[in-house]
């Protein structure tokens, strides 16, 4: 099974440098990163957008934008103008495609609703200023345990339902196995997803307990838990997507290892997995 | 506001004996309480019941059997066996409804569906043998985080799914605001729920971050957290529900603490949450 389509987030081995990073890639025969804006901006835009480009290597998203859901006017008017920002940065990158996480509630707010419904209003503001730079925006749904902190978004339904108010080349979807899999909808959300053109970014991670503190860094390596890495190929496939597919594991222990080595057994675990 | 309808899920102050908890209840004029079979088995299950009765006190509930999800024959034989002794140890405690905790996926199983319906096979078994005993099983979705390791039901609309297929004297479900509030269909299927007589038990813990590690213990105070109680409560009711409301909170703070004391504590959250 040869390479093409594949991608490497950038967090999964978040111990390289981007030029480590790129290195890894182009001896493995790795063709595409996903790539974050903290990094990037630390190694410099315009370096890293060249040195990814001179090895020849796809950017297949970046991450990220979002955090919405502030009710305070200049918190709102701030996360507009950082999105705004980092749309800038993925065109300088070359990618169509950047990854939201929507934000959680406010402090001391329960409201579910509402914050769901300021995200729609920052997409109406954001989807034309990104698609004019030829970027569309994915709406990643969080698993359920990040919905008061960190995104509102739980589900790929949810997801859909806010994504399909604007047009697919300006705001979709993130399909996201270790956010996803425990939902019985799963099927029927990926094939609505599909069939509107809405899947604008496909990643892997397993599911493995138990989960850390804080819950953030505890995603498994491929093949290591509950998830049918095939299935979710197959189903993202059979819903017409041709894109990248792409690791994001957050995971303290594989931080912890030499990157390359990461690196070559994610693309172990990859071939092990999705050629059968 | 008076307390009726109240009750006090002996896990919350898991810390009090149950002489301890009987007393605390008295002292405060709750009404009920919602058991778990290993304290009772230790105290003794004829002994008990005659403890609770003596005072008063309704017996809401009991946790818990289920665990339905073995593939292994010895071990389903097993998980049936243990749950007919729960449903007896329900009945003698007087109580009409036993806590059902699913089961997670087997080691190294990813097939969540057919993990779903060992659990429907389990139902057909036991449904008949608890109503005849004057038991009904009160299917418990458990938030998504669970899913792998303790319960394939993850949402109220799967859990009413597989209820839904059985009497509702049978089989029902539980609405525990915890594992549920972050789901956007909640509405709608607490009131599929109540149209169908299938709110066999409705518990409160609130959500707060960050979640410990291992997430089971990591419940909040009424009050605490993400949770609109008094919207789950006016859902319910809404519903027709007009059952007992238990709290029932996991947390290892609360548990460190002086247990009168956080009874104590208990009962005012829920009358300044729930009485406005």
């Amino acid at each position: 099974m040869d390479l093409t389509g594949f991608s490497i987030n950038q967090m999964t081995v978040k111990q390289l440098s981007l030029p480590e990073l790129v290195k890894g890639c182009v001896e493995l025969g790795v063709p595409g990163v996903g790539l974050w804006r903290e990094p990037v901006a630390e190694y410099g835009l315009a370096a890293a957008a060249r040195l990814v480009a001179d090895a020849g290597l796809a950017v297949t998203s970046l991450c990220r934008g979002g955090f919405f859901t502030a009710i305070d006017p200049a918190e709102r008017a701030a996360a507009l103008a950082d999105n705004r920002a980092a749309i800038e940065e993925a065109a300088a990158l070359g990618t169509d495609t950047l990854v939201l996480v929507s934000g959680g509630l406010p402090s001391g707010s329960r409201d579910l609703a509402g914050a769901r419904e300021r995200i729609a209003d920052a997409l109406a503001e954001l989807g034309p200023y990104a698609a004019e730079r030829g970027v569309r925006l994915a709406i990643e749904p969080l698993h359920p345990m990040f919905a008061s902190d960190r995104c509102v978004v739980s589900t790929l339904s949810q997801a859909l339902d806010l994504a399909e108010r604007f047009p697919a080349e300006q705001v979709g979807i993130v399909v996201d196995t270790y956010h996803l899999w425990w939902d019985d909808r799963i099927a029927e959300d990926i094939r609505r997803a599909g069939a509107g053109g809405r899947i604008h970014c496909f990643q892997l991670a397993d599911w493995v307990t138990p989960l850390p503190e804080g819950v953030l860094n505890g995603r498994g390596q491929l093949g290591d838990g509950a998830v049918d890495m095939a299935w979710f190929r197959a189903a993202v496939a059979e819903a017409g997507y041709r894109g990248p597919v792409e690791v994001e594991i957050f995971n303290d222990v594989l931080w912890a290892r030499d990157g390359a080595e990461v690196l070559a057994q994610t693309v172990e675990r990859y071939r092990g997995l999705l050629s059968a």
